[in-house]
């Protein structure tokens, strides 16, 4: 990899998504992502951040958010120079195609990488490896996905068929992505794990803006126009102006949608299965195989308990018990339905307590 | 029933006993028998004492509790009299037996009903039939008990079997108690209910003072005479120094052992089956029958809920759960476990926690 190669390599970082899964600990107004969940002392976006900053530089940073989250996100992140505001939520293609579009602006040789705010990497050295393969890879022109080898047969993520090994220097172990699959069901999930030809999709791009751009041109024509406008006023008194004339009229579709799938299918995307071990920390069951829960008396249970400090907990019979417990909201559940918590917030909203979500 | 009857009937009510299957809202400091647990504004004290001032008058209840409780038991029933501190838990037998001793020596005549602190019967007047035709039986000689007509074969009581009907005016229903059998398993309980011929002991034993002190006095003479020498220093000024020379050397013995269970052997104990809703209140799976829990989001979910105020519980995909916030502590266990719940404080205990049991 070159100097001048990673001088012109930037991350993106869109931070939206409550995590209605890790509810009571993630709320609307706390979102997961703004939460110390492995108790660590760092938030996962601040975790986020360090495993970035010695890749691209505190500069070369950008975070897009939502109008509620930019305050939060400027006080963990002191050192952020690059937040794009959004002003309402349009998915995540918006959300990057925005990001891709002001960094075109100002360095056209760019290449950006997209990752998650609020999922977890161990191995920080690994996770740099495989980034600048994927780098690598995206300078020959290709969207270069980081896919993530399959721990299990999981139904909580989506799937990407890797085909052929792609011959690109620095990169030995790039492949070319064949299709992008839906979280698939239990069978088929097992399937695929089965097959040893499938990742999962942790939805970490890495691209050159110029190519991310051309594609958008051709598959979502007004967005890229709107989000070229938005980007000529981005450094100008014009821009929230601008941003709320524009905004509201796009697309709203995730990028897997509106890139992944369509440019997959006619070979111009490639996968960098990452080799770190990688948690999206998607729900509690996530979060238990990841971290300790907190001290519970368990007589004959187990599970994954949070609780405040001075409070006791005690399980009697109940495996696999999910137990946390805030103070305002006490969740109570077992780790086979883990992916249901999203159902608590929706619930106590119907109940008229929006505070609680 | 003569008047004269009725004015020599004392009520004996032994408070004692934390209720740790209902930890941790019962506690060792606030026992079962100190709660308003079914929420009437009355706790289960003040109900049982309700439940006997009109049988017997304020003036002939006499309770016997532990130097811990009694301050509390004083506040809960102001117009209580006859306060009986024990100085150490000795189990149902000099509890009851000293009491009698007490009374015996006031009242020669005097016939007395021992009834549990801490139970709960929703037909006051009912309960009130049965007393009379308990005490019409004690009257002839006889320890009757009031049985209670299995609701279900529940493994949590003891049973007695009945016999044959006994001819004694005023108490249509009595019958010969045959035998006093433990907590029975699950098998033998369904045998005992099927065959029609077993209630559950409810440990009411009503019965002449005489009579009871005379089977103590050829069953258990050492405890006799010790209690015999209390008694006669009751109303004296060696009361505490007698108390604390003979109280400790007593045998700790439940009634039902040391009494019942023998007596039963050679005939002298009857039974009258109880007609009225009973419940001990023994653990959450009989509060949960008796009482609606707090509200609670259950989604998948069955169970009984208690929080404070100001909290919210949610439960996801847990049948017959059990939740119980009381700010320090939280249990969470399932119906099927209530009975265990008495490991919560042992285990708490174990940890060095015994602020908490």
């Amino acid at each position: 990899m070159s100097d001048s190669a990673l001088a012109s390599f930037h991350a993106v970082i869109p931070a939206g998504g409550a995590g209605t899964r890790l509810w009571p600990l993630s709320r609307s107004t706390r979102p997961k992502f703004l939460l110390d969940l492995t108790g660590n002392g760092r938030t996962l976006i601040q975790q986020t951040w360090d495993r970035l900053v010695p890749l691209v530089g505190p500069d070369n940073i950008h975070v897009v958010t939502g109008a509620a989250h930019a305050e939060a996100i400027t006080e963990q992140l002191p050192e952020l120079v690059n937040l794009i505001i959004e002003p309402s939520p349009r998915d995540s293609m918006p959300a990057i195609g925005l990001a891709a579009a002001i960094i075109d602006r100002r360095d056209p040789d760019a290449v950006i990488g997209s990752f998650a705010a609020d999922h977890v990497i161990a191995d920080s050295a690994q996770f740099a490896a495989d980034v600048y393969q994927a780098v690598a890879v995206a300078q020959t022109g290709k969207i270069c996905t980081i896919g993530i080898t399959p721990a299990d047969a999981s139904t909580a993520f989506g799937y990407i068929q890797t085909g052929d090994t792609l011959q690109v220097d620095g990169a030995p172990d790039a492949r070319k992505a064949v299709r992008f699959v839906e979280k698939p069901d239990a069978v088929t999930a097992q399937q695929y794990v089965d097959s040893g030809s499938y990742v999962w999709n942790a939805g970490m791009f890495v691209t050159r803006t110029e190519v991310l751009l051309s594609h958008l041109a051709q598959l979502q024509p007004v967005m890229r126009a709107g989000l070229r406008t938005i980007a000529q006023s981005w450094d100008h008194d014009d821009r929230a102006a601008t941003l709320d004339s524009i905004w509201p009229g796009l697309t709203k579709i995730a990028i897997d949608h509106a890139i992944a799938e369509p440019v997959a299918d006619s070979g111009g995307i490639a996968v960098v299965p990452g080799r770190f071990d990688w948690s999206d920390l998607g729900d509690f069951a996530a979060l238990a195989d990841l971290v300790d829960g907190d001290d519970a008396l368990l007589v004959d249970a187990t599970g994954f308990v949070r609780h405040l400090e001075g409070k006791t907990v005690t399980v009697i019979g109940i495996p696999d018990v999910v137990v946390i417990d805030t103070g305002d909201a006490l969740l109570v559940t077992t780790r086979e339905h883990a992916q249901r918590v999203k159902e608590a917030p929706a619930g106590w909203q119907r109940r008229g307590r929006p505070d609680l979500i």
